[in-house]
C-alpha cells in the first residue's frame, strides 16, 4: 500500500528565525499591521510504500532523523494519511 | 484575539519539484528504497490579531494572495487554531 506521509519541520521557537522576520516585515510594508509574528518552516510530503500505517510512520521517522530535520534547530510533526 | 493560522504552500503536483527530487535520492542512497515521491513546500506560521477567526482567515489569505504564494507555480491551504 501507498501512505502519504506529511511532515512539517519548523524552526524552535527560541530561535531567530530571520526569514520569517523578513516576510513579516514585507507584510507590514503592504499594509497588514495586525501579523504580530511570522514563523517560516518547511513541509515535506513523502509517498511511502508499506504494509501498515505504523511501517509508513516508522519509515518517515526514519528519514527525518537521517536527512530531513535538524533536531539541533528545529521541530518536526509527522502525519500520516 | 491572537489567532495563529497555518499555512501549507505546496509546488504544483504537474510541475517538477527538483528539491524534493533531490531529497528522494539521498534518502534512496540511505537505503530507505521504499520511498517513491517527495515533495517539498513551506510551511508558515502567522499569529494574526483580529476579531473573530473569520477576520483573521481573511487576513491570512490577503498575505498569501498579496506575498506568501505565486499561484502560477504552488497552491496553498490556511488552516486557522
Amino acid at each position: 500500500m501507498i501512505f502519504i506521509v506529511q511532515r512539517k519541520v519548523m524552526p524552535l521557537k527560541d530561535l531567530l528565525d530571520p526569514q520569517g522576520k523578513a516576510v513579516m516585515g514585507g507584510l507590514q510594508n503592504l499594509g497588514l499591521q495586525n501579523i504580530s509574528d511570522v514563523r517560516i518552516g518547511k513541509h515535506i510530503d513523502l509517498q511511502v510504500e508499506a504494509d501498515s500505517k505504523e511501517a509508513a510512520l516508522a519509515t518517515a521517522d526514519d528519514a527525518a532523523k537521517k536527512l530531513l530535520a535538524n533536531p539541533v534547530m528545529e521541530v518536526y510533526e509527522i502525519t500520516v494519511s
